[in-house]
């Protein structure tokens, strides 16, 4: 079963945090400590000497650094060690961590570089290091990293030049140089962090057991992660699943577009390029991913302060008309949805509001506006069922009491349910009022626009916490066995075929019980005639070759024969349009005239995710449009629907000037099969139905393509 | 002929700035002057009395004011009077702009509300108030408007609380909110403005007035604009493309989104929706749209600081790899280029760079990089001439002088030709590095993400430049008559024919020499069969109708008729698939058998902006995928190609799996004669080529759709 599969009711229980001796030791010791001015162990050495707790430098040939007393070995410390930071030369590492494990530490930073990234050696050297961690029992944070920080406490493992402010943000960073700049901008913004860590190469603690960490950690609010590669994704998805439902995960990944232009490649497989994977992952897996560095940090604030919304729409409150439209825009851009005001909340504002206010969403309560005529619009939408949350804008004007407006936001925000935004434009005539609402818990933004960026993470946040109850639902339900389609892979598989024939393809499909346009194979024209007359008129006659599978582009595809003539006509015509070792017969099929939308239907195997289906816009233009989304099983028609809402051909099948609504039921539950079948027919390397027929009536795979392989994982 | 069209060289010289008198008066009235506290005539008044220029308080009750003289009504001034500022209720105004007519003012500022925002009497009298200032030679800014303020001259002809510092922008905004919280924000952020314009209503002074006024002031180093309506779009237009040359023009306009829904209508007319008519106008005529209020400024200052680049490929250079490729994400997702260095290039960088840099671009000279190093891969970088810009990122690690590489990097920018951009990451570790930047003219940004996308709008800016030439250019030759083309329209319309038939369309697109797959109109059976042999077989027969439109979808279709049988077949067959009435014959077409790209080319009419052009997929999806550009005409292949490059069907024209490289020449040449029948035959209200083959060898409009009208611009 893939590894993304994993219903989270079947996981084992987490092991009690492994981490604590990494977060709360009370002994540490710095190997590698030393008094040399610039060096890294000397920074360790003052960083780590404003801890509570006991600590113990070592260095072989030093009793004594800095007015402290010095070990000469770890072996001569004599006492029980939780966590040893170390920052020798790469060489002496085996040493170090045999020493490490003979003392009974059981956990290590491990500062120093020198590993992977300078080649083969280094390679080998990592590795001997990680087998004798692991056969001591001790847990290993790096190599080659900047340390960690733990500001509640005052542990500073790390060779930074200051110390991080408390917090409630545990920040994970896979890129040191990351590190010391998000440090050094914290003190200025005032970002305070429960916890401070550079992961390194993740050779042995990565991303999954930090956020399991972090996850019970109580002094964590938000979880936020810089990363550049996912490592291990099963212990990721699994912690993340865990984790994001109580807390929020956000994540910041480079690397989109280095995988983007490989998404341009030309087949279904090369088009789940793993970056559009992981982030189809991150979502199911309820993380937010955002696209800056600036977006990392405003919304663990926001999502620390504010509830999340119940639905996506959202009221715009302003006294000002363009500022309100600049806020609609950059909402519905980003795909956000504005509240449509009801009969009874227009009639409310009706009455509260001057003749000219604008009568809809954007509620602009004009310029003139005082706090009780702004407050009174206030509370109205607070109160109004259509709208999910509220973003109240503010320009500075005549009348204008900015920090009065902010203490009735206050008010409505704390007596309400819905989440609050709020942008007070200008600078210091409105500072007053932003500070009253930065006391009273509402993110404020320079500009509306950036404040309706927000609002859509919520709503993000939100729609994702929703998918993941639903998977946990799913991942406990009984999924179909499919033994029929187990016992088809494994009789092609022990005959030693991998690239099916369409027939086996469809086979293969029709016994996952997705609708399938049957055909069958003839190697004789007579042959073909006769199941032309058995499935009735018209039929189609494809060529079936063992070669060429672009059958089309050969004059392989005879459509619409209505009669045995026309069959044995198509049967020469194909015979002639391609070299004898490339003819092995036709394949017949029923002529389909049913109207409907070409889709594409995809599955295929991510090294490190497991199986992905793709869903999209068929036809030959399949890579140049682009337009599809990836899905990642199990599934249940309510994934499916919010993901595929996503592509634009989905607005096709609401029905079109040239086609009726498609029955989008019926394509919900194909993909929810094509996902049973990727889980419990794991051989299945590659598949594509392209086209897969939407019509009014159902759905039918018209062609089909399969690869089968081994089990890899 | 179009407005649009109107080619620079024909255009009139630019009449002698009309709005000296706003921005220079040297006599001032203040029309509704009063010491009422709270007062907008008041906080006139105090603003005004700050200008060094003689003031002329006009109040009808008072002599005196604030310790100063009053007059009683502007004729009582008795000498000469530039500016008039008015504040006085609405219903005074056509007596006020009298006086000032009478007194010879040239200039008026309306502050007062209070006409087409309240209803029709409004509208009524507002334009009275414009006749009886046209009539006497007076110009007119507002009504409804914050004001006008030049700092650099004291004047400041607003009821603001205070004055805007002294700078070289010109801040046009058609909010008066907005104004004012930009007024605000700008003392924080030490934004200065040449100008600083509360448009109001836009009565009389326009867009294109102000643009034009700017344009020539010499304290004015670029045009920043927020726009909520074009207003007059010919004058706009006009300025715009003059000044845009030399001055940078940067604009935010809301409403986007309600024209983009708008856009899911389902014909070509509703699809080229005004902002998105807007959109491509503003592109054409060199004026950099931004999203947001942010970037507004930010360009502004990017522009006055740094050339433009002569291309889009941007090098990034990085003491920290995940930073840089932070910023390689940002560029590519918006549309950027990295920079492919060459051996020649990364050969000198081996030369000064430690075994592990990154060997590539983003060139990452590695955390431990001093001054020396960073600054070597800098003037490599900044010689090589596959770059056309350079992204300097830093973050602050042990070994970093943020100060001394931000030296670097100013000497180095002062050397060369390109643009540089950096992001100085953190807090105070380099603050004094951001600060040398500063003075050193070099844009900083927090984060390297937003750095990138300065680069794309700095390329975008030189990319318009490069159509404004382009357009100045052709708009200078002489366009194609299209003679046959402009009579066949007269005929059709003095026969009171609007609709064309299939045939009628084809054969306008003919005589603009656009390849068109000839169609004949058969009346009867033998008609057909007869016009069948005449072309060749196969044949298509297609309904002919004088009521239905969507011919395949009721069966009145035929393809691939190959002899005189199948041709007499599909007569009787399309014949009894519709009501006699709905009958009116066959059209006969040649089969294609090409195989090819379905593309769109459309026409319509923008009541604002003239004729515009749509480009993009063809087929049933078109209006589902919205995958298309619109253009302007004049047009050139250049202009074309620049323009097409935007859509994903051009990649699918560059050849698939399926299909060779389209003829992309003929494919240009063809917008181009579309382009000139747009403006040969302005008669041409709607025009659809749905489908237009593309093909290795040619283009070929294989269905055609024309609606006739009167010329109303």
């Amino acid at each position: 079963m893939s590894r993304l599969a994993l219903p989270s009711c079947d996981l084992p229980a987490a092991p009690e945090s492994a981490l604590s001796a990494f977060f709360e030791p009370t002994r540490v010791a710095l190997i590698g400590a030393t008094d040399r001015q610039g060096s890294v162990g000397r920074a360790l050495l003052e960083n780590l000497s404003g801890f509570g707790a006991r600590l113990f430098p070592v260095n072989a040939r030093c009793d004594e650094l800095l007015g402290r007393p010095c070990w000469r070995s770890v072996a001569s410390i004599g006492q029980p060690v939780d966590l040893a930071v170390i920052a020798t030369p790469a060489a002496t590492m085996p040493s170090v961590i045999e020493a490490c494990v003979a003392q009974g530490v059981r956990a290590a930073v491990v500062i120093s570089a020198g590993f992977r990234e300078t080649g083969a050696p280094g390679a080998v050297l990592e590795k001997q290091v990680l087998e004798l961690a692991r056969r001591g029992g001790l847990r290993l944070i790096g190599p080659n990293c900047l340390g960690l920080m733990v500001p509640q406490t005052g542990l500073n493992a790390t060779f930074a030049t200051a110390m991080a402010r408390p917090g409630r943000v545990a920040f994970l960073s896979q890129s040191g140089a990351l590190c010391t700049a998000i440090l050094d901008w914290s003190f200025r913004q005032r970002v305070g962090f429960s916890a401070f860590v550079s992961v390194g190469s993740m050779l042995d603690v990565g991303w999954g057991d930090l956020i399991r960490h972090f996850g019970e950690d109580p002094s964590t609010e938000s979880i936020v992660l810089y990363m550049e590669s996912v490592g291990d994704a099963a212990s990721f998805m699994a912690a993340a699943r865990t984790v994001a439902a109580k807390k929020p995960i956000i994540a910041i990944k480079v690397g989109r577009t280095a995988e983007a232009a490989r998404a341009a490649a030309s087949h279904t497989g090369a088009m789940t390029g793993s970056d559009a994977v992981l982030d189809a992952a991150l979502a199911r897996a309820g993380v937010l991913r955002v696209d800056t560095i600036g977006e990392l940090f405003d919304m663990a604030e926001v999502m620390a302060k504010q509830p999340l919304p119940n639905g996506p729409r959202l009221a715009i409150l302003t006294n000002a008309g363009g500022p309100g439209a600049l806020a609609a825009d950059a909402l519905v851009l980003r795909g956000g949805m504005l509240a449509e005001l009801d009969a009874k909340t227009l009639q409310a504002l009706d009455g509260s509001l001057p003749a000219h206010w604008s009568h809809g969403n954007p509620v602009d309560v004009l310029g003139d506006a005082d706090a009780a005529r702004y407050g009174g619009a206030l509370r109205t939408l607070m109160a109004a069922p259509q709208a999910d949350g509220l973003l109240a804008v503010l320009t500075p004007q005549a009348m204008t009491d900015p920090q009065a407006i902010a203490q009735a936001l206050v008010a409505a925000a704390r007596d309400g349910e819905k989440p609050v935004l709020a942008s007070w434009m200008g600078g210091d005539a409105v500072e007053s009022g932003r500070e009253v609402l930065n006391a009273g818990g509402i993110p404020t933004y320079d500009y509306p626009d950036e404040a309706a960026r927000a609002w859509q993470y919520l709503w993000q946040r939100q729609q994702r916490l929703r998918w993941l109850e639903e998977t946990n639902r799913i991942a406990c339900q009984e999924r179909p066995a499919m033994s029929e389609a187990c016992a088809l892979a494994a009789s092609h598989l022990a005959a030693g075929r991998r690239l099916l024939t369409e027939v086996e393809a469809k086979q293969m499909l029709a016994a996952a019980g997705i609708p399938t346009l049957e055909t069958f194979q003839a190697t004789s024209e007579d042959d073909a005639v006769r199941l032309a007359v058995d499935m009735g008129w018209p039929v189609v006659l494809k060529l079936h070759s063992p070669t060429l599978t672009h059958k089309s582009d050969v004059g392989g595809v005879r459509l619409d024969l209505a009669d045995e003539t026309a069959v044995r006509e198509a049967w020469h015509a194909i015979q002639r349009a391609v070299p004898p070792a490339d003819f092995a017969g036709v394949t017949v099929q029923r002529m389909v005239r049913q109207q409907g939308l070409e889709l594409i239907c995809g599955l295929s195997q991510d090294a490190q995710l497991g199986p992905v289906l793709l869903f999209g816009a068929g036809g030959v233009l399949v890579e140049v449009m682009q337009d599809h989304v990836l899905l990642l099983p199990p599934l249940s028609p309510m994934l499916v629907l919010d993901r595929i809402r996503q592509t634009k051909i989905f607005r096709a099948l609401q029905g079109t000037r040239h086609l009726p609504a498609a029955d989008v039921e019926a394509l919900a539950d194909t993909l929810v099969k094509l996902a049973d079948l990727a889980l419990a027919v794991p051989e299945i390397q590659e598949l594509d139905i392209n086209p897969l027929l939407a019509h009014a009536k159902g759905v039918l795979a018209l062609d089909a393509r399969i690869v089968l392989g081994a089990v890899t994982h």
